[in-house]
């Protein structure tokens, strides 16, 4: 069961910005994702080379500083939304779901096809605009606090299985929505290159006398996540319902939670992932509001018969019906050869939000159910997306896993094959990882989420 | 061994500020710890409702935005540093471990009994000066990032014991300075109430198919640790040799990594304690400074013959000489019925934070030494403070735990008992736990931390 969205959506809406009328386009008239950018190619201005408020439409940048000098803002909108947008203020934007509602009729109406205008509307329609292509991001908030879940019983599954073959799922995974800490400060935005990081990997399995050793990641992976950032944040002690989840959301990106997997095997007792993951985590540089979700909202994945149901602070009736998110999630692999040779990224799996276990209102419930204070601007990520199917696997460590022996040892992974003959089981030096991620319903216009990428470097530590 | 300090920490310097001068005190002139604070009474002046960057003396503190109106720095200190006080920029001073010298030899100077100086300076000695006992504080740096470390043996072969009798330590204790990320928002200071958190606890033993409950933590306890401010930060990519680690630390502070051991144990697999931590971490309100804090330098722990040699990247000779601490810390329980009856707090541990496997200089290097990009004013944490004998267990889970039968169940908890005739094994509503830490040495003025203090307020959640 979808979501009903309101007028705001109206698939007919076309803008003057011709590649935003693409059926292909990720972001349409009804998109307008937030973001933070740095033109590269600037006219020497100054203002070039500052960061900007904007939103994509289309293959284009809209700088809405520029609008909101131009006074088109002083027509339209509400004073508290000209006050935040006049200080690239997302997060107080957020925090009223009314202001974001009121920047996108604002922006709406400015890049409306149709809406006319005379020769200063003209120019200023020329000026606000910047090729996607030539524009750099920034991260679009101050995120503060960064939470990786686990929310997808799927890949809790099979990475259970290739450590417990008997037991692969916890006991807590149906009751509880597993999330630990991330590291914020190692957050970086999609094309930042992402070093191959050294650690300490364990004894070879069969000289544990040995001890570990200290080098290069052997075995690096990707993790394809959706984060969701946090809108309203709520006081220390002060739980929130899940009734009110979804309120306390500003909106979406895409999440590459880069992991050295043989450093994690080694570190992670008792206390969890800690440098397997802090070298970097990639962001996508859009936050897909909520406002233009509201069209692909449907009930949250249907559990099994015979699991337990949610305790009651993680139910609410709403939640099940439209919890869930229908986005469509693609890996794909780009090597040094593959771009050599001209040859376009090579797709590793293809996936939907929709197959997740827990959705993000009980993600955040849950977080804050003991009173932890979450704080306008974090990041909570969704951990790995996989679903039922093979290749609907969200990172390497499942792709290229091949089950295990009759005597309970694991097979020898399987490599990827890819069009130039080259094969992989994790990631090499000069590989590009591309997660692209859309929302599509019939009857609808598509919203997309853009591109999140890293090139692995070699490792200069 | 110990480290071998230098003049600023003449023994024989003495302060007009009469208290310093008590043998008993943790602020003596050769400490001089920072911190913010706000006067909770003051003359009407709109000052006293802001928060000020000061340093403890005795029983009092002193104002240094004071002293820098009067002019004293004028005569003092470099630009720079006026220029970080006058932003009440810890950060900024701490960056240089010259600024930070630069500064206590200016206070030094100011506060030295014989110091003379006409009515002017007396005047300023009044008005700069405020009782510790009418002053509240606020975390002495924005903290964006926290992590917790594990560092002491006995504290993980303890705790290991309980879930693993026949294998306490897991296998890559000794390799890896094992630690996780906390959670930022939720650190608060000493003597913010805690709200006891609510949260799912694991089936019972006995019928696992009955389901967690989610309701009011019964097993809270604290745990007792030293903190570690970061000064100077790294970039992204970049690591930290470890001859150059204690260049980056500001200085230490008491932490109490408040833990929920019901909500721990049921939802820690398999990525480590999340819900069961960050409702609340409480930090003592100064910032005990690296340059304080060098004649109680000591070499590290010993270790057992037999254990492994750290790897080269966590070994220096300088490091194992005097990367450690000495510092006693002690833990002490006030209940409300001990407060009714005017009796003093009860000690419950007393250890040595010499006795940790790790060193803070092992920790930070090992933190960044994946490229992970440690920030000015992260706070790192040691984990549980515990020595190798039973009174100098750093939390109730280790200091109640009477081990197991010889059918390797564990036996009842052992509870505590309290001069009132009441008896604890985890900690009640209404009860106070107060941390003490101090440095001690013969022929040195003694350095000390304050106390980190937080009583339990039933929950509201």
């Amino acid at each position: 069961m979808y979501f009903k969205p309101d007028d705001t959506h109206n698939p007919d809406l076309k803008s003057w910005v011709e590649s935003a009328n693409d059926p292909a386009s990720d972001f349409p008239i009804q998109n307008l994702p937030l973001c933070i950018f740095r033109a590269t190619h600037g006219e020497g201005d100054e203002r070039h080379s500052h960061p900007h408020p904007g939103v994509a439409i289309g293959d284009q940048i809209l700088d809405i500083g520029l609008l909101l000098e131009a006074g088109w803002f002083d027509r339209e909108a509400p004073d508290d939304l000209i006050d935040a947008v006049d200080l690239f203020d997302w997060v107080g934007i957020a925090e009223s779901p009314r202001l974001v509602h009121d920047l996108r009729v604002v922006l709406q109406r400015f890049l409306a096809a149709g809406s006319g205008g005379g020769q200063q509307v003209r120019r200023l329609r020329d000026k606000a605009l910047r090729p996607i292509a030539e524009t750099t991001f920034l991260p679009p908030l101050p995120i503060a606090n960064y939470t990786d879940f686990y929310a997808s019983v799927h890949h809790a599954t099979t990475v259970g299985s290739m450590f417990r073959p008997d037991n692969p799922l916890l006991p807590n995974y149906k009751h509880v929505p597993i999330g630990y800490h991330g590291r914020a400060s190692s957050i970086v935005i999609s094309g930042t290159p992402i070093t191959r990081p050294k650690g300490q990997q364990s004894p070879p399995d069969n000289d544990p006398s040995a001890g570990p050793t200290f080098g290069p990641c052997r075995l690096l992976d990707y993790e394809l996540e959706v984060g969701a950032y946090i809108a309203r944040g709520n006081e220390l002690g002060d739980p929130v319902p899940i009734a009110l989840a979804h309120d306390h959301l500003l909106g979406l990106c895409l999440v590459n939670d880069w992991s050295a997997r043989d450093m994690q095997k080694w570190e992670y007792q008792p206390l969890g992932p800690f440098l397997a993951k802090n070298f970097a985590t990639s962001i996508s540089p859009f936050i897909v509001t909520m406002d233009a979700l509201r069209p692909f909202r449907r009930s949250a994945m249907e559990r099994p018969s015979g699991d337990p149901k949610p305790l009651p602070y993680l139910s609410d009736p709403d939640d099940q019906s439209h919890g869930g998110f229908d986005i469509t999630l693609e890996a794909f692999l780009l090597t040094e050869q593959m771009e050599a040779k001209g040859l376009p990224p090579h797709r590793l799996s293809k996936g939907s939000f929709k197959d997740m276990y827990w959705t993000f209102a009980q993600m955040l419930t849950h977080h804050a159910s003991n009173g932890c204070n979450l704080q306008p601007g974090d990041l909570i990520a969704s951990g790995t997306v996989s679903g039922p199917t093979p290749e609907s696997r969200g990172c390497l460590l499942e792709l290229t896993w091949d089950g295990t022996n009759s005597d309970g040892k694991p097979k020898p992974r399987k490599p990827i094959q890819l069009p130039t003959g080259e094969t992989r089981t994790f990631l090499a030096d000069g590989d590009t990882v591309i997660f692209k991620g859309a929302c599509e319903r019939e009857g609808w216009r598509k919203v997309g989420f853009g591109e999140c990428r890293g090139k692995i470097v070699p490792t200069s530590l």
